[in-house]
């Protein structure tokens, strides 16, 4: 293998392929990069038996071959060099130079027949929206997917393609997000749920553009396509909560908010709430809704604290009992300046929505029984 | 007590102090600000046995008083609040209110009474600089200072006057940072060892501006004092190092070498000699010196390394042993463009210098022999 390319290009490949590098491995040749040539290009793969990353990127291949080489290593070298073309080819010690003006890099390289082969995938639906459309979807669902492994189908995101509707839903026992996007091409119907560490990583590669991102899905894999780059997912298996049926469709109560002022407001009461001792900690913030008027309070052995805020209210006067961080979570993505909070009884979930009828979100929040 | 102030000056207020709450203490109180008032000014006080910091602002005092309470749940309550005015007062429960617009919390708070004083210092010998000009020796020094406890006057940075200069100087064995500075008004001569850790906070809490701070010293004790603001700290006692009797002052081989370039080099190869085992550890980054040419080389487990850079150079060649990251802590907070670098034989120490004869800092390193 003897290849010519552009730091800058090879360094924007690598960067790409590192987020599948397995970290905590027992197998070394998860570590590594896998290095292809072919013709004029060439091929970097990562894969963590997880998710699988493939990058291909225009280089001048002097020589073909393959090998693999410690992920790490390779892109803290290629980053530190200078921004001018770099030589990179193996050696008759079998070993990976690096070679850059006055500098000249040598490394241990794997035996590239070694390296797993990715999952192939037999793509049975597929949709098509722009890169920082999907951003947007993750960003604002991925907070509430589930950490718990005992039920693992929510340590995933729902992926649901209905009524040329793309719809993300989270859910962790507690709370939900959901997250809809009209598509502009007609597309079959499917169902997927990808497990969210593979969406935070494909977030960290997507852009924030218009550039398009193709999602395909067959039985067990996802593949997220895109110019250069492919992403390879296993899905979850399992029945997702049929989330449509769990959120109400009335209200008893319902609040107007300035969002950025009812986040200050929790953000501030979750000093004090945050600071309850283990016994405490089944308190919760209290949310009380007067006429006109809303008092977010909260009592422990710190202190004090309460929080009176003049808002539109519509229908009756009720006391609910909330952890802060659910509400902290979903106000800190929303970007509407004012939102609904609809509330039923004191022990009905609590659902944030956008003023507009059109809006394209909801959040459900489960109350915490408040102490008589 | 009870006062009424502008958010963002008590902010910057205690910003400031908070840098001496201890951390991990048995001692509560400790972790507390001491809040007092005096005709139209209050003054927060926090002191953790090692450093103490006073702040002076001014205030509406409704109501004389003072009281405790613990510095990291006030300084972030005060935070996060709308940037008004802000109401403090001590209510009928002994408990401190802070109220500002529709928020109002409560907290507890701890008997003044046992706030332990800050210790009287009675100054002997005192200098004047520019804010920015300490900031500047400090971080160009503080990194050489020991870590070990075991030579615990080495953990301090000594500040030496002598014939209207001040010398700033820290070693920890391997190497040595020296930085001057002419002083501007005629002052008596003095040496003090100040902790790393102090320097550490003060280089925090000082501007990058041509404000003026004034450094005083007694016997045990150094005082800065700031408009508003002063820092107390103990002094180490022992006898330092007589620095400027251990740098060379003659050299072999010189080189001429451009700053950034000769950094670059040492970012790179310690990619490589970071990674050695336990074992590799003791062989050391190779420098070569031939004429018009350096080559800097490193060989372990993991990889080969060399860096070559056409160079002036003056006298002998020589090959010579490092631990990089020396070369890298002193080239990344010197700012000229270009040095010089001076060696004797393979053993002595190397010496980094400016070109120009005025300069004002001398880096030492030792090397580390190699393996033949």
């Amino acid at each position: 293998m003897n290849i010519i390319c552009e730091k800058e290009k090879i360094l924007k490949a690598i960067n790409s392929v590192v987020k599948a590098v397995a970290s905590k491995t027992t197998m070394p040749i998860l570590e590594g990069i896998l290095i292809q040539t072919n013709d004029k290009e060439i091929k970097l793969t990562t894969y963590d038996l997880e998710i699988g990353i493939e990058y291909i990127m225009e280089a001048e291949v002097k020589e073909e071959g393959s090998t693999v080489v410690n992920a790490i290593m390779f892109s803290e070298i290629i980053r530190k060099l200078p921004d001018v073309e770099i030589h990179i080819y193996l050696n008759e010690n079998n070993l990976l130079v690096i070679e850059c003006e006055g500098s000249l890099y040598k490394l241990a390289t794997m035996n590239p027949d070694e390296f797993p082969e990715l999952p192939r995938i037999d793509i049975e639906s597929a949709i098509e929206v722009e890169q920082n459309t999907l951003k947007n979807m993750i960003r604002k669902t991925i907070f509430a997917v589930s950490t718990e492994e005992n039920r693992p189908i929510f340590t995933g995101c729902l992926f649901e393609v209905s009524s040329n509707c793309l719809n993300v839903v989270s859910v962790d026992g507690f709370r939900l997000a959901w997250k809809k996007q009209l598509l502009n091409d007609k597309v079959g119907d499917f169902k997927a749920v990808i497990p969210g560490k593979t969406l935070i990583e494909v977030n960290k590669i997507i852009l924030d553009s218009f550039d398009k991102i193709k999602i395909g899905v067959s039985k067990n894999q996802a593949l997220f396509e895109m110019e250069n780059c492919k992403i390879v997912t296993r899905l979850l298996e399992g029945e997702f909560l049929n989330y449509a049926s769990v959120i109400p469709s009335s209200w008893e109560t319902r609040i107007k908010v300035n969002k950025n002022q009812f986040q200050d407001c929790f953000e501030r009461i979750s000093l004090i709430s945050a600071s309850a001792t283990e016994k405490e900690k089944r308190y919760p913030v209290k949310l009380m809704v007067d006429i006109g008027k809303i008092t977010i309070a909260c009592t422990n052995q710190t202190g004090d604290a309460k929080e009176e805020m003049y808002v539109e209210t519509e229908g009756k006067n009720i006391e609910i009992g909330f952890n802060p961080k659910y509400f902290l979570d979903c106000l800190k993505v929303i970007e509407d300046e004012e939102i609904y909070v609809e509330l039923g009884t004191s022990i009905s979930p609590c659902i944030i929505r956008p003023i507009e009828k059109t809006g394209d979100y909801t959040y459900m929040i489960l109350p915490i029984k408040l102490k008589d």
